[in-house]
């Protein structure tokens, strides 16, 4: 299955909706033939650990009723949608990826499950995930190419997602887990603003920088499930939670983008180098402006402290580890992946003083970072250093460690193909304008898909 | 059993542990003589939820053997303490005061249980709590006072050590559940700058403005318990945890206190204000500069603000109810205390919006409380506007909110007594410097109680 960006289609629920008013569609057809492609295709692609179809199918029937009485819930009434193993769920075990966690049913839907559900929005099943959205990737394959990796963590998401399986899957992105697994498997991807979507229900290993994201066949899709999450359950406590309008920004062409290489393109191959400056050049011609390390020496600093990202996160997570991974390990260690088990030794051995160092650094990038917003509409850049990597290669998070740490919006656009394989392209943003990134979005993907 | 500040004198474990180097005490006996007071005194007291002495002997005597080898863990190592039922222990059951939970076993200790483990201090057993520490007092009576309630919602922890049955125990204030029952129980008692204590482990019904508190019967235990958390557990992800150093400040005299009246005042019944006044006055002889309303233009604002705290203070629990204490009343409606039952129904109410307002009015109380910090040491107020009342009623939080929703530490201190009972002075200090409020607090200690 050749990724093709101007031809191949993944589910758009929003365009479907208008027909359940008239009668000639329906959500329990619409979730029929999602269970059809899933009977098809999720023997190969393994996206879900668990689902439950008849349930599923009741919801559905009752959303339809809501439409023929003319009083749908909300604007996901009847959208059937997955939800990473990560989180929560009443109705369905929640077990992380972790054999601690086998058959484990927790009391309540996680807070934005709770939202969907209470919007109408039909939960078909549980993604995989890797073993606590850290480490130890699952079966999941690539919905293009099943030699390949579909990313991780939120693999199962981005992948059931990217097979037109289902129109929307919640993931979550601590370093990458969103924005680079929905690059490599074509999905429109929103890693919101840090805080602004609830992650009540939601078990992390590095709190600090984990993001609820929303992996979607349409943009569409994309927002009114971020607005339906925002509005009923609101951000994280303390957090003022997602601003902008119940319906997608209008497309907003760009005046001015930063180009911002990271470390990742050192890493790039260079087939994905030749794709995103082609596509650079392509907005340079349409009158955009693009300024990058070369041409603005604010762009070249910034670039400067990107590079110190990595080792930055790496002490969030290493610190953070210390509860409640370092008792998992004491209970067992053979059930815990080795890189985590990694991860907890380095952390017994940091001090607080260490991880004040890292929270320093995010302060001053997250200034830095905020000194562009009158300057620029929007950071771009990759997803990923490339393609979907073969095997249980799940990539590089080089791309995405920036705005885990900055916590500003991020969104992955398929607009890319390199080998016959979707290339995300990911623009940046600033703290709560992810109303107005996605009008970015929405500009770029109309531009280069038609 | 009368209280006077002057001679009532609760446990101290930092006075008996130089006695477990040269072997005249141990952790073991003091361990007993604790089960001894709780013997003689939880019929009538109240405090403890659940117990395991059992255990908690096997851990003193591993500490004994410890001091005896000359290499205790830390300051805390055998000391015995308390953690209120709120808080997730993995070798006793966490009901948090609710049916809901009855015989709900965590999986793991809290962060802050843990760290206190790994420092060798000695889990003596769990305290009430009020129902998810929001509403419906427990059995626990006050001490000094059977007739009259301990405070709530951290009221087991503040009995407990009120009693002399153990020298130190955790609760949580979400709006006044430490402070309050400290000043009604005559505890030393800190809630730390938010974010300063890691929650791990801890549900609260408003994360946003819960707060983990230590109960202590002295100033020294009760930071050396703040300092084993904060340097094992570190702080919230994403916060740089306690600063200070590992002992206890030294005493410090203050230049200038501010002395607010809040809402408070105008609640607060005449012979809690003489012996209030009479403490300011004694200060003031003592050199010390006390701004308030009228002598000082900047505090007479600072008070209209701290007049609007509780309805700020309100929609922060309102909204935050959205999730989970709706699922929990839609689960059973008749074990949620009715209450909680009505804040839930006020959060369905409620929209994004009016958080946002709340938000914004915490962000600017929180500016113009630290634009004292240049000009005062501290602010000093009562805990509660008298002694603990009688009966079930818990008493009102008014002068205990203004430290929620700052996040400022707080620290309550047993230096006056109204009618043979505790009335708690609190001082209210800037973020991140609780170990100079604490040092502050010592000398207040120092001079009124000798």
């Amino acid at each position: 299955m050749t990724y093709d960006p101007k031809t191949t289609r993944l589910l758009s629920f929003a365009e479907a909706a208008p027909k359940f008013r008239d009668g000639t569609d329906s959500p329990r057809a619409f979730l029929e033939r999602c269970l059809e492609v899933i009977a098809r295709r999720d023997n190969e692609v393994k996206a879900f650990v668990r689902m439950d179809a008849e349930r599923a199918r009741r919801a559905a029937d009752e959303s339809a009723a809501r439409y023929k009485a003319g009083r749908p819930l909300s604007a996901v009434d009847g959208m059937p949608f997955g939800v990473k193993d990560m989180f929560d769920t009443a109705d369905m075990d929640t077990e992380m990826g972790t054999p601690f966690h086998r058959g484990r049913r927790p009391m309540f839907d996680a807070a934005h499950v709770d939202a969907l559900k209470r919007g109408g929005a039909v939960l078909v099943g549980k993604t995989v995930t890797s073993q606590f959205a850290v480490a130890g990737p699952g079966p999941t394959r690539n919905p293009f190419d099943p030699a390949r990796s579909p990313g991780a963590t939120s693999a199962g998401s981005a992948a059931a997602v990217g097979a037109a399986m289902i129109p929307v899957a919640t993931g979550s992105h601590t370093r990458g887990s969103v924005i680079r697994p929905a690059g490599y498997c074509a999905n429109f991807a929103l890693k919101a603003t840090f805080g602004a979507l609830n992650r009540g229900g939601i078990m992390t290993a590095t709190r600090s920088t984990d993001h609820l994201g929303i992996h979607a066949g349409a943009l569409a899709d994309l927002w009114a499930t971020a607005w339906q999450i925002a509005t009923v359950a609101g951000g994280d406590p303390g957090h003022p939670g997602l601003y902008g309008r119940p319906e997608l920004a209008p497309a907003r062409k760009p005046i001015r983008l930063v180009r911002i290489e990271t470390r990742g393109w050192g890493l790039t191959d260079e087939a994905s180098k030749a794709a995103f400056l082609a596509l650079i050049e392509a907005l340079r011609r349409d009158g955009i402006e693009i300024a990058d390390r070369a041409s603005d020496p604010a762009v070249a600093d910034y670039e400067k402290t990107l590079h110190e990202v990595s080792p930055n996160w790496g002490a969030f997570a290493t610190w953070e580890s210390r509860w409640p991974m370092r008792l998992y390990r004491e209970r067992d260690a053979s059930l815990l992946h080795p890189a985590i088990a990694e991860r907890v030794a380095a952390g017994e051995k940091m001090t607080l003083d260490e991880y004040r160092r890292a929270l320093a650094f995010q302060a001053a990038i997250r200034r830095q970072h905020a000194s562009f917003a009158g300057a620029a509409d929007a950071f771009i850049t990759l997803s990923a250093p490339g393609p979907a990597p073969f095997g249980d290669d799940v990539g590089d998070a080089v791309y995405n460690e920036p705005s885990s740490l900055l916590g500003a919006p991020a969104l992955n656009l398929p607009l890319l193909a390199v080998s016959g394989m979707p290339l995300g392209v990911q623009l940046l943003g600033f703290d709560h304008r992810d109303w107005e990134l996605a009008g970015i979005g929405r500009w770029l993907a109309e531009c280069v898909l038609g």
